[in-house]
């Protein structure tokens, strides 16, 4: 299933693909097929209806396009869903159709489907992740001597090495990642609870059939059915949110630095319809356009989560909408700036000259912090500000009568190297790769 | 294209369609072609050309799963759109190949398809939002002598007319709708500026151009394109979201006053699929999902608003698909929240039944302002907290020597009477219908 | 009552007084006592009364920390509030005691206080604003032949001239500020309705009675009460939003072209702490914070739209504080960018200078079009790219012989210059500030 | 610093507190004070100018709104701040006065500040949450036996306890809090990294500084300084959000059940202003208008995440006020919600007649399975949804032919019954309160 047109700047093919209806439909399915393997496997019901189930389900041919129109009668896909398996498996087998879903609501086929879908999708993002983060460790490897400009509100700042911006890139990502991958393990349980989160249904056999299911299905199983608690989700997807605002805090970091009249560092980027030779951070600004949208969406999945006793009419019917957005703007920001970090180019040389034509202005911290061992704090700052005024720093300095009495000649001459004033970025720079 | 099953709870199958791929590409092309049209009119361009890329618009055929997933690379589905576009005219004529898109940006023609949308939704809305008020104002007119319950913090409080809560639903509906009505149609202009929003391809003659393009697309010419002002879509947007806010107070109250235990109203709903005989507020469920995620989405694009210079890099690429889902959203709600006030039950019997079961306590205020004529406030009201405490209303006050002594015996007999205390009740309902 | 530290980039001194305690307060006896003035004018209670509830409320010697701490008792101000007027009105008038707050409820008086502060916002915004767009305005006239590089994406685009810039800052101001204003006008209307919003504690005379009050208020009367229905004040927070992303989008436009690697435009800006000489885009910066959280805030208002049948548990609890937020952040956004503008500096020269620094790649689409003529667009597109990839567009140009032969040798001489490129930008100008 | 009236309902006196003017400049001097110690200890600057610096801190008489008056120039409150405790030291010894905020910068002292205040909401917090839990999980325990009935999308379903309520209660906000304390210690971590991070102005003691003064101020020490890194506290607010949206999960369950109709639970609950003997859920609106708000809160903190390099010019500048905010809205809800649970009281007999008058309804399913064993599920519906359109479902089935056959009498005869159809609810109660 393709991305729609009206999407393309918010998933991609991979992401849209696991919440295609195949996918959805097929996850949907495996839980209902599921259910009847571990009932048959307890006895509840015979093993030829979970065959004729299981068979029914593989053999493909549902109407999804009815089952979503349907869907809003109940407000609930299951409905439609179950009705369509029923009738497949009455073709086969007219007795074993009464133990389709047998005993199962619906909240269990959809959230545990979900559940499926976001176990796919954490070993996609975590591919993604991996080859960013790999990079993203080369590059600050790399430069690690390269020195540039800091930039505090948009303004030049003492300098830093690219190879520590990198190193902090590295490490706000891995952090990110991070929570994505632990909240997702969380929140990848069965659901399961039947009409009311008892089991009922079953007697005394709920728990014996749940752990039977979970192992089916490979997922863990929580304390108890989960219907109107979606903390764990919420969790989930907040930790995306978290996560694609540090993936646009890189690609804004980049695509401030791509500005030509900067110049330090290039996407591949895209092609302008209008200017034949124009190159634009095309994918920062697929990872921005994500994070302009993320954060609302959490919001959206917060706002649902007040969901009345024991099953919500309103703030779960929103849910499954929410989630796939959000993974899928979440997991194609990462593979978009995981492209975009792998082509980047970085231009050393136009670092050093932006550093350059401060005219040591970025070094004024430094100058009157020298002068302030003997003339006091306001003072050193008004001579520092005064020369600036003028000249640049080191010749300024030179020429002042009490700068050149207090400070020594190398000093003076050392005043606006880089590299003598770095501090500790080489430290924090391997300390954020884990390496100290 | 039908509804995905991801989505089938947020959108429907009406809403869903205006933004399929077939939609948004025809959109796309009626800019394009309108624009070559327009061009040949001003003989800026062949007529032949005109003829042959309006030709190969309308000839079908375009591959959109390749422009969506080609559009990531340059951030823009129009670079691949004018690709397809060409390559087509050139089948039939390679030298009016080069006029497609002349002169134009790629948000030209991405704006101003939103726009041709916008202007669809805006007729499909209208019709749902005309039903349900229509039916909201024969509820309210039937109903004007029906008594209930007024509910305040989900607590019983003096009676009201089921008129004139259906009138307040019904006007708040229509001032939502107002709302959304007008800043579509401020919204709803053309967006065709160039590579700078200066249109200087075209030399002097750009506002000519303009202003024979919008004729072409019947859409009004703005005071100057508005790339990186997004206001008019934010304020249209925005009102979507007050107006779902409405919906959905309506649904609350619908979903509320159908609990059993209180059993007023109740919708055709949903059945359920774990208990066959269960009625659901499946409709209600849907108009609050989807007020569960619109207000967060009215965010989302906000949280775009601050575009950089004369093109975001971000903001902007996150829009389509928010405007999207707002749209169909709200769209989806009300249609919904038309079908189920069509099929809405209104049981007056046990809304005078749940009345009387609160034993006159709900006309305390009435009580105690009786008797706070002669005994001041405080007493008064200590009086009927007593007598609450005890008994029904109007017996305890009979019973009561205070009570009995100060009030006249038809003021006794009378307090627990609905009809004696509607107050402006239908005063406010006809104001409300726009009756007074 | 003094900003706080917490908050002091988030409001200023003048729109935090406007919701201090003193304010607020003094909104709400504005409320009972002219609820008590409307009562005696039409003779249900003593005018004595009123004068001792008027006298009470003006005496002063509230204790406000106790109102707000009793408050979330019963989730309402208004019950300590009536408590202590109440017992103020004792100390002078036993007798008048019971007539304070007489046949309101506790939601009268905190919607219309609120509404009545909002009033005085109004005109405070109003001022600044109208600051803002004089300077705008005049802005745009001075520098209208002054010309500066588009720049879309971040990248370069053909020129335009900060006039234009200037004039679409106005136009989009003006637009944010007369929705807002719009809004404003709708939503201050009286908050009336008693108990159940049927004004049923007076009998026949509610309507009377609430157009006496509105009249004493100078507020207008709406066509009922608005208990449960808040999309008034829902549009108004909205446009709020929505003029807050304009401001915005401005104050993101300077702070880049404030950075000095541009350096085309500067506010007066702020110190740094560590660093002496150096200019921080402070007022924009305050201005981008507030844009950082008002969408957000507008969607809680958003969120609590869907209130619970006659009067909400939770949804309206809310609002106080989130009106409160978005109108501090609103006002103080739009004094702070007046300031900013106020202050602005303009470096023409250095604007020409970037834009030559582009070497003449922004006019490739001029040149390619030029060429086009003869040569299709593709071939056209060819040469320009080449001649760009070696040198300067117009000497480029010039020793390529395809375009030698092709264009006249005015068209190389002009190729790059932005007087002969710029389109309508002038009439697109005048016709922002209204002027066509 | 008492609550503002204006925010009555979104913080209380202790979390309010919490960021009193006090409180935050406490926080900030404390920095400033240690990291003069710090200095001081490693012989950076002399000992006699910390006890300076640190007598003048506590010297008091700071003017604070000056400094929040003057923050808005520099868009950094610790402008003014450095300036009036530099002035402080003057008066006292005017060598020392050069060493205040000796190499560090505006965003060290404003976000460790913060960090020193979010240490102390922990422990605020975690009083009221064990206070919380541990009055839920003896609520489980007294009501393992309570049946009640189980309501999904606001309609009676088959049976439950109210201990498996009150231990999913429990459970859900035992989760919640767990994250929101997991990532406060995450995130209570030393900000310093001077005015670029690099620590330059400390040469190579940077990093034996910043130990030395997380030692002081018994804060962890992050691997390096995360000025524009946001991910930490972002992590916690989200936290906050999810905590929080299962406290008014609970509050929405109590005030529904509150509902007179309804009647199993009730809340000591708050006085009405026009109503004398109301009851109204204040405890339960005050904790979902929390909830109202801080979903859109998190995302305000979110939009702000894309900092622009080193640091940011608007969103991190919007962050105290909005952590704030958050960190006052779940203090003060889970304050609240434990006040309502620990005067929470329970209707058990109102639970046991509510599920009596659905006259064996909600045992639909359970009737229809036991038939189903024979009949088929379609068929087995079919007489069960027979049996309820006519009479009470036991009853029923004891006069319906087919059932009187295939059911036994004791199943018959049992088939209401509320313990026998409980599954494994107190199974999943024990797992719940983590006892199995």
């Amino acid at each position: 299933m393709a991305v729609r047109l009206i999407e393309c700047l918010t998933t991609d093919a991979e992401f849209s693909d696991l919440f295609s209806d195949e996918s959805v439909l097929d996850a949907m399915l495996r839980f209902e097929a599921g259910l009847a393997w571990a009932q048959a496997r307890l006895g509840m019901i015979p093993a030829r209806a979970a065959e004729a189930i299981a068979e029914a389900a593989a053999r493909g041919g549902f109407d999804t396009a009815a089952m979503a129109r349907e869907a809003r009668d109940s407000a609930t896909v299951v409905i439609p869903l179950v009705k369509q398996l029923t009738a497949r498996v009455e073709q086969t087998d007219r007795e074993s159709a009464g133990f389709v879903h047998f005993g199962a609501t619906s909240q269990d086929v959809i959230d545990t489907a979900l559940v499926l879908l976001l176990r796919r999708a954490r070993g996609m993002m975590a591919a993604h992740h991996d080859r960013l983060v790999s990079r993203l460790r080369q590059l600050s490897d790399e430069h690690r001597g390269t020195v540039m400009l800091a930039r505090t509100m948009l303004q030049p700042a003492p300098p830093i090495t690219f190879g520590y911006k990198a190193a902090a890139w590295f490490a706000g990502c891995n952090r990110g990642w991070g929570r994505v991958a632990g909240r997702l393990d969380e929140a990848i349980v069965l659901q399961f609870g039947g009409a009311s989160g008892t089991l009922a249904a079953y007697g005394d056999a709920g728990l014996a059939l749940a752990s039977q299911l979970a192992a089916q299905l490979e997922l863990p199983l929580p304390a108890a059915p989960w219907h109107a608690y979606r903390d764990g989700l919420a969790a989930m997807v907040a930790a995306c949110g978290v996560y694609t605002g540090t993936l646009a805090k890189v690609a804004r970091d980049i695509s401030l630095l791509m500005q030509p009249e900067i110049g330090e560092l290039s996407e591949k980027g895209g092609d302008s319809s209008a200017m034949p030779n124009k190159r634009n951070p095309a994918g920062c600004a697929l990872v921005l356009a994500a994070a302009t949208r993320v954060p609302a969406l959490v919001a959206a999945f917060l706002n649902g989560m007040a969901q009345e006793n024991e099953r919500a009419a309103g703030g779960w019917q929103a849910e499954w909408a929410t989630v796939s957005q959000i993974v899928q703007a979440t997991g194609s920001a990462v593979s978009t700036l995981s492209q975009v970090i792998s082509g980047l180019s970085v231009d050393a040389a136009r670092m050093r000259s932006n550093l350059e034509a401060t005219r040591g202005s970025v070094f004024a911290e430094k100058a009157s912090m020298l002068l302030a061992r003997k003339l006091g704090r306001s003072r050193a700052q008004a001579i520092v500000a005064e020369v600036l005024a003028e000249s640049d720093l080191r010749e300024g300095l030179a020429a002042n009568a009490d700068a050149a009495e207090l400070l020594m000649p190398e000093e003076i001459a050392n005043i606006d190297s880089a590299e003598d004033y770095l501090g500790s970025a080489e430290t924090f720079r391997r300390r954020l790769l884990g390496e100290d």
